[in-house]
C-alpha cells in the first residue's frame, strides 16, 4: 500500500499550468536549447542580481479555477444591484443578448489587438467605422474618432483642442456651463491646472457668456439637471469672440433633438455607455469625440479611415497616425494611445441591431416616462425645476432631498442626491411603470397613474429643438435586425481578424498573453455588471473588497506601498504617477522642478505625458546598446540643477533588456532630488522575480491589459493603476463622489486630496478588474515567478532560433535578452530592398499577426512571445520567420524581382491567388502555403496590402456608400 | 400634443420580430411575388379549413426578452444545488471553463446540424471521432460509436444487440445483474416487454450465472452499489453457454481498472457525462457503446469512420449508414437518430485537454476520497458493505438510513438512500475533505481526519484488475492542454464548419430556426446545469414549475391533454407514444391490436419505432401526388380488422403538404378501432393555425429541436416530448425515481404506472428545456402563429422563385405547398448526368449547407426555409440554385463535360484552386467565387468531396495515427 500518491499529491495542476503554454518537457527542452540546466539557472544568468527580490511573493495560496470563482460569487453577492436612476452620464441600457454573446464573451473578439496591422483587422475596423458614422450622424459633426476613455477625459481633450485651435496663451481660459456632470469638471480641473488653463465656471443658460476673453466653452446637452436648452445663440456669440463651442451630448437624446452640429458646437464629446453597455460600475465604456471640419488632424486618439488596398478595393485602417503621441512624442496632440474599442464595437452593433427608428422609439419611451414622472410629481405637488428636458427630473424638495433618496432606495431605486434640497431622476431604456410609481411614493406622491398621466401630458422637449435631419440612414444601421441576421454579421466581422484564438499575436512591449475563461466569465455577471458608479458605497461592498484586495496584491507584486485602479488606461496611469510626483514637489515647495528626463527610447506616450502634466522633457541619450547613456545623464542633471523633476524610464528597457544601470540610474536622480518614474510596461518581466519599488523606483503605471490578462479588445479597454511609495500616497488621484475613508487615528482629519480625478469614475474601468483579480488568485506567488521566468525563457528561445537568420540586436548580460527581442532587418532591407513592412505583412500568409514594426527602433521587428505560447506555437512562428528568411535570400539572389516577390506582394487574398492571371515569378502555392502545416488551416487575408498615403490623402472617415464596394 | 406616441406604443418590438427574419415590408414584398395580398389570404389558402383552428393559443402575454430572463432567473432561485454524492450515473464534474465558453455557449458549435455533409463537418466529425477514441480506448474494444441518448437506453440497445447477434428466439432470457442501476433497469424493463425479451434478474458476483438459456447478460461496472469485481470468469462462462456480455462501465473507473475488453465483455455501454459535462436535472449527456469486432454493422446509433476525398486526403464522414432506420425502415438495428453530439463533444474535449495522465490523476483522486471515506466510515463503527469500490461507499445502517440522509442533506450534501438500510455516497471530481467530513458527521462519526486516514489507508480496488493497457496515446490527447492550445484548437475546428451563424440551412423536415441567445443563456447557469436527477423534489422545485408550464403550453400549442418531457429525442418520443397506444388497447382488453399502419411516404423512424413497440408494421401506399391512398388505406383496415392498433402519419405530409383527407384518415382508423398516431416533425407548418390534438389525432411526439428551438448541436441533443389526449394520459413514461403525485380526489389510490420509463432520467434531457420554455414565453400566442404564417411564406416563395428552374414536385390546395418544398432533380439528372449530390456539394462552394437529399424522394431535394430567414437570405439561397441550374445547363449543352465541371468536382477547396496545375474546361473565379457576394465572404471547404464507399470497405472508426495525413 505504499505505491499509492496521497491526496495532497493527486490535487489538480494550478491554474498556473493551463496559463503558461510550454508542459514540463518542452521547458525543459528550450532550456537545453539555450544552454541552461534550469529556468532558475536561466533568471539568474538574465537578471541583475542587484535588483531581485529575494522573498516569494506575500500572497494568498492559488485558488484553483472553480475556487476562484466561487470566491468571485461570494463577492458579486455582496453587491446590491438597485435600480439606478441616478443618471449622470451612466445609465441602465440591455445589452442585446447576441451581442453579449457573440462580441463581450467571445474571445474572436476580446482577444485581439489594436489594429495597427489593417490588413488582418477588417472585421474590427468595420465595426469601428460603424461607431465613427453613429457619432456623426447623431452629433450632426464631420469626422468623428474610434472613441476615447470617458466622458470626462474627452471633455478635457477636447478643451485642449480648443486650445490648440485657438492658440490660445498660457492662462486661457476655458468655460464650463453650470450645468456641466460633476465628474466631468473635477476632471477637467485636474487636467487643465498643469497645461495653466484657467476654468471659468457659468450658468450659462441663465446668465450667457461671462465677461472677458476665453478660448472655449462648454456645454453640458442635455444638462446634469436635465434641462436642455437651444445653445445656438450662445455658439454663435462665442464663434464672435474667437471661442470654440464643446457639446457634451447625450446619444440618445440626439436621436430626438436637434444635433450639437447644427446648433454651432465646433466640437462634441459623450459617452456611447447607454448603447448597450453595461454599467460595470463605472466603466469600460466608450466615449466619443466629433469634430467639425478643419480640426480633424488636431482630434486626439484613434481614428479609422477608408482606404484602398493594393487591388484597389476598398480596405479600413487607422488614419492621420502621425498626429499621435507613438510618433510626436511631447508634441502630440494627447497622450492618449488606448481606445475603448470593445465597447465602442457593442455600442454601434447596438446601434446596427436597432436601427434609427429602433432607437428614436427608445429615446421617446425614454423622454415619456420622464415627462409623465415629471407630470405626476407636479400634480403631487413637487417643484420641477426645468420646463425642459429628456430624460431627466430634477426636482427641488427644500431641506428633504436625502430624505427622498432614502425612501427610494427602500424601494429599491437608486436616485441623485444633489445638496440638501434636489433630486434627479433619469429615466432609461429599462424604466417602467412601476419604477415611475416607487418614485412617486418616494416623494410622498400617491394617486398617480401612469397611463392617465401618459395621455395627459405633452412632450417636455422644447419645438425648436425638434431633431429634424436624418441620421443612420447607410444600409448597415437598417439591414441586420433580426438576431440571426445580426449574429452572422457579427460571425462575418469576426472571421476577417486575427485574435489570440487563431494564433500567437508576438507584439513587443503588449504581452498578448492568454485571457483565461475563468478571468472573463464573471465580468458579465449582473452583479458586477449592474451597478452604477456612483451607487452608495454600501451597495458595492463586493467591489470594495474586490478592489481592495487588487491594490494589495498589486503592490506587493510591485514593491510599492499604494495604487489607485482609478487611471483607465496605461496614458492615464502615467499622467497620475506624473501629477503625484508635481503634487509631491509642491507639497515640498520645491515648485520650479519641472524638469522630466526621458531617454531617447522611450515611448512617446511618456513625453506627451510629462508635458501634460506640466512637465518639460529633457531627453537623455542612449548609448549603442539601447541603454541610458550615464554620462549624459549626469551632464543633464546637473544642466538642471534643482528644476529636476523626474526621470521617467521603463524597465526592462524599451529595448528588451534588463539594464545593469537601473539602480545607479535611481540613484543619481534621487541625490539631485528629482523622483523616479518607471514605466510597467514591461513588468512582465519582473513578476515575482524583481519589485520596481525596491530597486529605487518611487512610482510606476501598470498595464492590466499586459500584464494581469486583461484583454485587448481589439484596442482597448486598457486599465492602467498606478502605484507609488510612501511619500506619494497622499497625491493619488481623488474622486469627487469617493467616500474617503479616514485613516486609523485620523478620523478627525479632513482626508488629504490634492490631486483630483484622472477618470470621470472613481475606480475606472471597475467592470473588468475581476480579470485580474482572478488571474492573481489563481496564479499565486509562485505561478506568477514561474510565468515571468517563462516569459524570459520563451523570448530567449526565439532569439536563439532566429538569432543564425535574423540579427538580434540588443542583449543584456550573458547575450541574454529579457521577455522581448528585436531581430534588425535594416541590413537585409538595404541589401534586398525587403523592408519590416514587407515581412510583417508576409507573415500574413502564414497565419501571423506581425511583431512591432520599427519600435524602439526603425526597421528592426520586436518579438514577445509571453509565456502562455507552447513550444509548438513558437516553433510554428520561428520556422514561419526561418521561411521568410530564405524568400528574402531568393529576392538577395535575384531569383525573384525586387517589385515582385512573395513578400512585397503580401499578404495575398484568396482572390488574387485564384485568379486565372498570375504572372508572378513564383507560384500560388509559395504564394498560399509556403509551408505545409498552412494546409491544415489556412488564414486568408481579406484584403490585399492597404494604401496608408491614399487614405490619409483622402480621408474618409464614415461607412462609405454601397457603391464603393462595387469593383 | 397629440402628434406623440404614447407608452403603449413606444414598447420594444415583442421578441418574435428578432426572431422571425423577415421586416415588415419584406413579408410585404414576398407576398406580392407570390401574389397574396396578406399572410391570413395565404394561409386561408394554403391550410384546409377543416383543420384550423379558431381560437388564439391560450398562452401568457409574450414576455421580452429581460423579463423571460428574470423569469428564468426566479425560476432559478427555486431550485437549491446541493453538493449531490448520490451516483447512480450522474456526477458532479468540473466543465473546462474554455470549453464551456467555445463550444456549450458558442453558436458555431451548438447551433451546427447532424453531419450528413460530411465536407462542411470536418470539425465536429474530429471531436466525434476523439469522442470514439476516448471510448475504444478506455473500454478496450473495438468500435464505439458517435453516442447514444442515455446509460439506460444504451443498455436496452445493448441487448438488443445481443439478441440479434445471437439470433434469439422470441421470449429469450437477458441476464441483468441485481447491481445494475436502477433506472437502467427500469429502462430495460420497458424496452423488453413489447419486443417479448425476459428478463432475469441475477445477484451475478454472488451467485454467478443462473440455470437456463440466456442470450446476454448485464455487468454494471462497478456496480450501483460501487462494487468493483473480476467478471472474467463470468464473462467465459457465459460466452461458452451462446450469450454476448454486456458491461455498463464508469469511463473515469476504467482510467484504473481493467477494460471490459480484456475482462471478456462483447459490448459497453455507459455515460460520458462526468467528462465534463453538467449534471442538468439529467441530461442532456452523451452515452456511450463499444463493441468488438464483427459487431459493428450491428450497432444502433451514428458511427463515423475514416475516409479520403477526392484528393485522397484523410476526411471523415457517418459510417455504415445503410444500418440505420431511415435506410432499413422496420428491418433497422435501432429505431434511434439523434445522438448526443453537442455533449459527445464536450467529453470529449474534455479528455483532450486533460490527457491521460490527467484523467487518471482525477480518478486516483475520486478514489482515495472513497477509500479515506470508506476507511472513516469504519473507524467510526458503520458497516462498509464492499472491499473493492472505485468512488462509491454502500454503507449498512440497519434502520437508520434515512437519518443520515436526512442529516447529510442538513450539511449541504446529497446521498443515495437505497431502501431502510442502505446509504450509497459517491465521490467524484469536487469532493474534498470537506465533504467527507460532513459526511462522517451525517453518519454521526466523528474525530477523523482526512489527512490521517490518507496515510493509513490502501486503495480499494482489487490488485488483479489494475489497469495494465495504455489509453489516449493519441497525440490529440496530449497536445492542447493550456487554455490557449484549447482555445485555438476548438476555433480551428469550428472554422472547418458551416452552422447557422454562417448562413442558412435549408433542410426539409429539420427545421433549423434562430436559437436565440436569451433562449440559450439560462442552460449553463449553476442552479440548471447543477442538479442530480435524483435529487429530493423539493430541491428543483424552479424546475418542477418550469417543466409544468412547457407541459401546459405544449398540450395547448398542440390541442393534446398531458404531455411527458421525458423522451430525450424524437425517436423515443415514437416510442413513448406507441407503447401508450399498446398499454390503451390492453387496458381495453384488446390485446390483439397489433398492427400499425405506416404510408410509404413516412420517415423510417416510425417503421422502426412501431417495430420496437412490439407492432406489426403494414405499408399503406400513396397517390402520386404523395397523400396517403385511401382506398389502400380503407383495404388494410378492412384486411387487419380488429388487429389494427394504430396509424402513423405525418402532417403537413413528408412531402412538405397539407393533405386535404386528415380528418377522413382519422376517422377511418378511429371507426375500426385503431388510434392516429401523428408525427410532430412538421409542427412548425401548424403553431398557432391547427392543432393535432383537435382535428383527430390520439398522440404525437414533438420535436422541441425542430419546432421549439433546442439547438441541434451537430446533431444532438433532441428532445422528443409526447404528448397524448386524455384517454392515453395515464399511459405516460413513468419512472421508479418520479414522485408521482396523485390527482386531486385520488390521495388514497394507487398511482398508475402502465408503462415504465423510456429514458434513464425522470425528465429526459431537463437541463436544456429552459430554452423551449424561454422560446414559448417570449413569442406568445400571436408570435407563434406569425412564425408559422412567415415559414409557410417563405417556403412558398422559395418554391415560387425555383419553379422555373427545377420542377417542384407536390403542391396542395390553390399550387401552394406547406412549410417546405420539394425540387425535382430526377428529369436534369437523367438528361446531363448531374445528380442531387453534385448539386448539394456545388452548393458549398456558394456558402450553403445543402437540403435534404432524396427524402421522401430519391433524386430530389427537399428545402424548409423556417421563419428565421431574411428575405436577403432567402435570396442568396435562391441565386445559388439558380446560378447552378445555368452551370447545368452549360453541362447539358455540352459546354463542360459530364465527368469534369464544377458540380461534379464540388466541392473545390482553397487548394485546388489554388494549385498549379488547372486543366479543367472551367476557370478558378467560376469554381470558387460563381456569385459576386462571396467575394465578400467566402466559406472554403477543407476538404474535397468525400469517398463514402472508400470508409466503409476500410473501416476505420478512431483516430488515425499523425502519419495518415501526410500527402
Amino acid at each position: 500500500m505504499t505505491d499509492r500518491s496521497s491526496l495532497r499529491d493527486l490535487q489538480d495542476p494550478p491554474f498556473a499550468a493551463r496559463h503558461i503554454g510550454p508542459a514540463d518537457a518542452d521547458r525543459a527542452a528550450m532550456l537545453e536549447a539555450i544552454g541552461y540546466a534550469s529556468a532558475q539557472e536561466l533568471v539568474d544568468a538574465a537578471v541583475p542580481s542587484a535588483i531581485r527580490t529575494d522573498r516569494p511573493l506575500d500572497l494568498p495560496a492559488p485558488a484553483s479555477e472553480a475556487e476562484a470563482i466561487a470566491e468571485l460569487r461570494a463577492l458579486a453577492d455582496r453587491n446590491q444591484v438597485l435600480t439606478s436612476m441616478i443618471g449622470l452620464g451612466y445609465h441602465n441600457t440591455l445589452t442585446p443578448a447576441v451581442i453579449r454573446r457573440n462580441v463581450l464573451e467571445n474571445p474572436g473578439w476580446y482577444t485581439a489587438y489594436t489594429p495597427y496591422q489593417p490588413e488582418i483587422s477588417q472585421g474590427r475596423l468595420e465595426a469601428l467605422l460603424n461607431f465613427q458614422t453613429v457619432i456623426t450622424d447623431l452629433t450632426g459633426l464631420d469626422v468623428a474618432g474610434a472613441s476615447l476613455l470617458d466622458e470626462g477625459t474627452a471633455a478635457a481633450e477636447a478643451m485642449t483642442l480648443a486650445a490648440r485651435a485657438t492658440r490660445a496663451p498660457r492662462g486661457g481660459v476655458f468655460v464650463v456651463d453650470a450645468d456641466t456632470l460633476p465628474q466631468t469638471k473635477a476632471v477637467l480641473a485636474t487636467r487643465a491646472e498643469p497645461l495653466g488653463i484657467t476654468l471659468a465656471e457659468a450658468d450659462l443658460a441663465a446668465d450667457g457668456l461671462p465677461e472677458g476673453d476665453f478660448f472655449g466653452v462648454l456645454v453640458q446637452y442635455p444638462g446634469a439637471s436635465g434641462r436642455v436648452w437651444d445653445f445656438r445663440e450662445l455658439a454663435a456669440a462665442a464663434h464672435e469672440r474667437g471661442a470654440q463651442v464643446v457639446a457634451a451630448a447625450d446619444l440618445l437624446a440626439l436621436t430626438l433633438v436637434s444635433a450639437p452640429g447644427e446648433l454651432g458646437a465646433d466640437i462634441a464629446v459623450g459617452s456611447s455607455q447607454r448603447f448597450g453597455v453595461p454599467l460595470g460600475y463605472g466603466g469600460p465604456h466608450a466615449a466619443y469625440m466629433a469634430v467639425r471640419e478643419g480640426l480633424q488632424r488636431q482630434m486626439p486618439g484613434r481614428l479609422v479611415g477608408v482606404s484602398v488596398d493594393a487591388d484597389g478595393d476598398v480596405a479600413y485602417r487607422l488614419a492621420l497616425q502621425t498626429r499621435e503621441q507613438h510618433i510626436r512624442r511631447e508634441k502630440a496632440t494627447s497622450n492618449i494611445c488606448t481606445a475603448q474599442v470593445l465597447l465602442a464595437v457593442i455600442a454601434s452593433m447596438y446601434a446596427v441591431y436597432h436601427g434609427p427608428e429602433g432607437l428614436r422609439r427608445i429615446a421617446q419611451r425614454v423622454h415619456r416616462h420622464a415627462a409623465v414622472l415629471a407630470a405626476g410629481l407636479r400634480a403631487g405637488g413637487v417643484d420641477v425645476v426645468h420646463e425642459n428636458f429628456f430624460d431627466t427630473v430634477y426636482a427641488s424638495v427644500p431641506g428633504r432631498a436625502a430624505e427622498v433618496v432614502e425612501a427610494a432606495r427602500e424601494r429599491g431605486i437608486n436616485l441623485r442626491l444633489d445638496g440638501p434640497d434636489h433630486v434627479g431622476i433619469s429615466c432609461d431604456e429599462v424604466t417602467d411603470a412601476a419604477d415611475l410609481e416607487a418614485v412617486w411614493a418616494a416623494f410622498g406622491v400617491t394617486g398617480q397613474l401612469v397611463e392617465d398621466l401618459d395621455t395627459a401630458t405633452g412632450d417636455a422637449l422644447p419645438a425648436s429643438l425638434a431633431r429634424q435631419s436624418e441620421y443612420l440612414t447607410h444600409p448597415v444601421f437598417n439591414t441586420h435586425h433580426s438576431e440571426t441576421a445580426m449574429l452572422r454579421y457579427l460571425r462575418r466581422l469576426q472571421d476577417k481578424d486575427i485574435a489570440l484564438d487563431r494564433s500567437m499575436i508576438p507584439l513587443g512591449s503588449c504581452t498578448m498573453k492568454l485571457n483565461a475563461t475563468t478571468e472573463m466569465e464573471p465580468i458579465t455577471w449582473p452583479e458586477f455588471a449592474g451597478i452604477h458608479p456612483f451607487a452608495p458605497s454600501e451597495q458595492a461592498a463586493g467591489y470594495a473588497q474586490l478592489i481592495a484586495d487588487l491594490e494589495w496584491w498589486l503592490a506587493e507584486v510591485t514593491g510599492y506601498h499604494a495604487v489607485s485602479l482609478q487611471p483607465n488606461a496605461g496614458s492615464q496611469g502615467e499622467f497620475a504617477g506624473l501629477l503625484a510626483i508635481r503634487a509631491y514637489h509642491r507639497a515640498n515647495g520645491d515648485t520650479q522642478r519641472d524638469v522630466c528626463l526621458i531617454p531617447s527610447s522611450a515611448h512617446g506616450t511618456n513625453a506627451a505625458s510629462a508635458v501634460m502634466a506640466g512637465m518639460r522633457v529633457v531627453v537623455v541619450a542612449c548609448d549603442d546598446h539601447g541603454n541610458v547613456d550615464l554620462d549624459d545623464l549626469r551632464a543633464k542633471i546637473a544642466k538642471h540643477g534643482d528644476a529636476l523633476a523626474a526621470i521617467m524610464v521603463t524597465y526592462p528597457s524599451t529595448h528588451g533588456v534588463f539594464e545593469e544601470t537601473i539602480r545607479e540610474i535611481c540613484d543619481l536622480v534621487h541625490e539631485a532630488g528629482g523622483q523616479v518614474y518607471v514605466d510597467g510596461a514591461n513588468l512582465n518581466a519582473l513578476v515575482g522575480l524583481a519589485k520596481l519599488g525596491e530597486f529605487g523606483a518611487d512610482v510606476s503605471h501598470l498595464n492590466l491589459h499586459k500584464t494581469f490578462c486583461i484583454p485587448h479588445g481589439g484596442g482597448g479597454p486598457g486599465i492602467g493603476p498606478v502605484a507609488v511609495r510612501r511619500h506619494l500616497a497622499d497625491y493619488l488621484p481623488g474622486h469627487p463622489f469617493l467616500e474617503v475613508e479616514p485613516a486609523e487615528g485620523e478620523e478627525d482629519e479632513e482626508p488629504v486630496v490634492e490631486v483630483g480625478p484622472v477618470s470621470a469614475a472613481p475606480y475606472g474601468s471597475a467592470g473588468i478588474l475581476p480579470i485580474s483579480w482572478a488571474y492573481i488568485r489563481m496564479m499565486g506567488a509562485e505561478g506568477l515567478r514561474r510565468a515571468t521566468e517563462q516569459a524570459i525563457l520563451s523570448a530567449n528561445y526565439i532569439a536563439r532560433r532566429l538569432a543564425p537568420h535574423y540579427p538580434v540586436l540588443y542583449t543584456g548580460r550573458n547575450g541574454l535578452v529579457a521577455h522581448e527581442c528585436i531581430v534588425d532587418l535594416r541590413q537585409i532591407t538595404k541589401e534586398t530592398g525587403v523592408t519590416v513592412d514587407d515581412v510583417a505583412k508576409r507573415l500574413i500568409d502564414y497565419g501571423f499577426h506581425a511583431p512591432t514594426m520599427s519600435f524602439p527602433v526603425a526597421g528592426t521587428l520586436m518579438i514577445e512571445p509571453t509565456e502562455s505560447e507552447d513550444l509548438a506555437e513558437l516553433d510554428r512562428f520561428c520556422d514561419a520567420m526561418i521561411a521568410i528568411r530564405e524568400e528574402i535570400s531568393r529576392v538577395a539572389e535575384g531569383e525573384f524581382p525586387r517589385e515582385d516577390n512573395p513578400l512585397r506582394n503580401a499578404p495575398h487574398t484568396a482572390e488574387s491567388v485564384t485568379a486565372t492571371d498570375w504572372n508572378h515569378p513564383y507560384t500560388r502555392e509559395q504564394a498560399a502555403y509556403p509551408v505545409a502545416t498552412l494546409r491544415e488551416a489556412k488564414y486568408w487575408s481579406p484584403v490585399r496590402r492597404i494604401d496608408q498615403a491614399y487614405g490619409d490623402r483622402n480621408l474618409v472617415c464614415s461607412c462609405p456608400p454601397p457603391e464603393a464596394y462595387e469593383s
